[in-house]
């Protein structure tokens, strides 16, 4: 038995939530799909990373910063942050339904295994996104014989959050992580970002895994399958900067300097309204 | 006027806090120095990293988490981080007077004036401790004339929790991080370590600092301050593990595995009692 669903308004906003700024990624990719849709973006900069974190903290932090978003009147959720794809998408549903809540992790999950010529898969992460499994368990589940290959990589966070992303630091600690997949006959040929901030680094990542590795990016993936799912807003494209309104629990100041390299676009800290969950 | 004390009891635990495991170093000094007295540590593990919020936040975390340990009756506090002891010392004393409350950053600085011979003292440290200046202030407030170079080293905290201390990779980050201070005659002459997290790289701090640079860590200075400043309790030395409680607000696995590296211990997730703040 179901319950009626409230008449949704097409017209309201859709929320996106991450961790941080990394999430960015996200909004961005969305809003070049859904020109004409309205976007609340919240990043839980006062408690970020989750990617350390145990299950129980992220479903808590999680189901409380969405619970600001829901406030807002937004029409879908999407959950910008792997880890909390990864951990607490079931507990979101529950805490809302019957809001659509849409995760990173089975967009991601599904291109990976769909480009695969080999299937041999490596996944990038956070280490409780690696921990949990997640993405093993979505690849598997849509291709049973890929062989995945998961990876946590903190550093690669921190050089992201950094905005060191040229040279020879970043790109021996790329050839560090990558090297147990790339071995000749045996390497993989798919290697998914399977978290927000790594798009960054794509350069550096391309180069070190070579010509005969695709990069799947979960950002991408994800907006494509959030634009295929939700009733689109009809009506002309939007300014995406007004288009927008960003939200975060610390920092507006860090915010925009480290979220221009995220969005891709220049970013004050007056774009940015400081709230407290 | 000053109201009077509260008796204290001398044989009450000594309380020490840190964002996470990065003050089981400073932990670890004040055992080694006051090995009568019972020690509780907190890592607020659910909100780190300090290093990257505002003074706001950090403020609003330390008092919240200091307080769990005032309710446990201890008779100093020791903040053991530095973030927290740049911005949050004056609302932590003002939260709990009479309560002794010792930071890292007076007893670090006031090492570095005395041991650096030229003047020119690097100061390595998170984000946020750099941008408030703390131990630039602390420093040109003992010795006037000093030069006072700080950079803020994210990188060197991930690679500490990671455990990655060996090799190129952090060999180079820490060159990167270290060489606009290595300059012939314009050199540093001594290095201060203003974060826990860094005397688990010691060893590829000084052999890239060079011989000519000696390194100053607060947690064993932090220790050195504490030991003269309190009331010592009578008695047999404990045996260090009975000696001390460990409490964390988050994932006692990971407390466990990455805290032994900063304790040079072995621990498990069962000597860890998880709390809720």
């Amino acid at each position: 038995m179901s319950e009626p669903r409230p008449a949704v308004d097409a017209s309201a906003p859709i929320g996106v939530f991450d961790s941080g700024v990394g999430g960015l990624t996200v909004l961005k990719a969305l809003q070049a799909r859904m020109p004409a849709e309205r976007f609340v973006y919240l990043g839980d900069t006062a408690r970020l990373p989750y990617g350390t974190k145990s299950a129980r903290t992220v479903q808590r932090y999680a189901v409380q910063a969405a619970g600001q978003l829901v406030t807002r009147g937004v029409k879908a959720l999407v959950v910008a942050c792997n880890t909390a794809s990864a951990v607490a998408l079931v507990a979101l549903r529950e805490a809302y339904q019957p809001l659509p809540v849409f995760g990173v992790v089975d967009p991601g999950a599904a291109a990976a295994g769909r480009v695969s010529r080999s299937g041999r898969i490596g996944v990038l992460a956070t280490e409780s996104t690696v921990r949990g499994g997640a993405y093993q368990h979505a690849i598997l589940n849509l291709r049973r014989n890929a062989r995945v290959f998961a990876r946590a990589c903190p550093m690669l966070v921190t050089l992201a959050e950094d905005g060191w992303i040229d040279g020879d630091v970043p790109e021996r600690i790329v050839s560090s992580y990558l090297g147990a997949f790339l071995h000749g006959g045996e390497s993989i040929d798919t290697l998914l970002l399977g978290c927000t901030h790594f798009p960054i680094l794509r350069d550096v990542l391309a180069r070190v895994a070579g010509a005969g590795v695709t990069l799947v990016d979960s950002a991408e993936t994800t907006a494509q399958h959030v634009a295929t799912a939700i009733e689109r807003t009809a009506g002309a494209a939007l300014e995406p900067h007004a288009a927008r309104l960003l939200l975060a629990t610390d920092d507006r100041h860090r915010f925009a300097r480290v979220g221009r390299y995220f969005l891709g676009e220049a970013l004050a800290a007056e774009d940015i309204e400081l709230i407290d969950l």
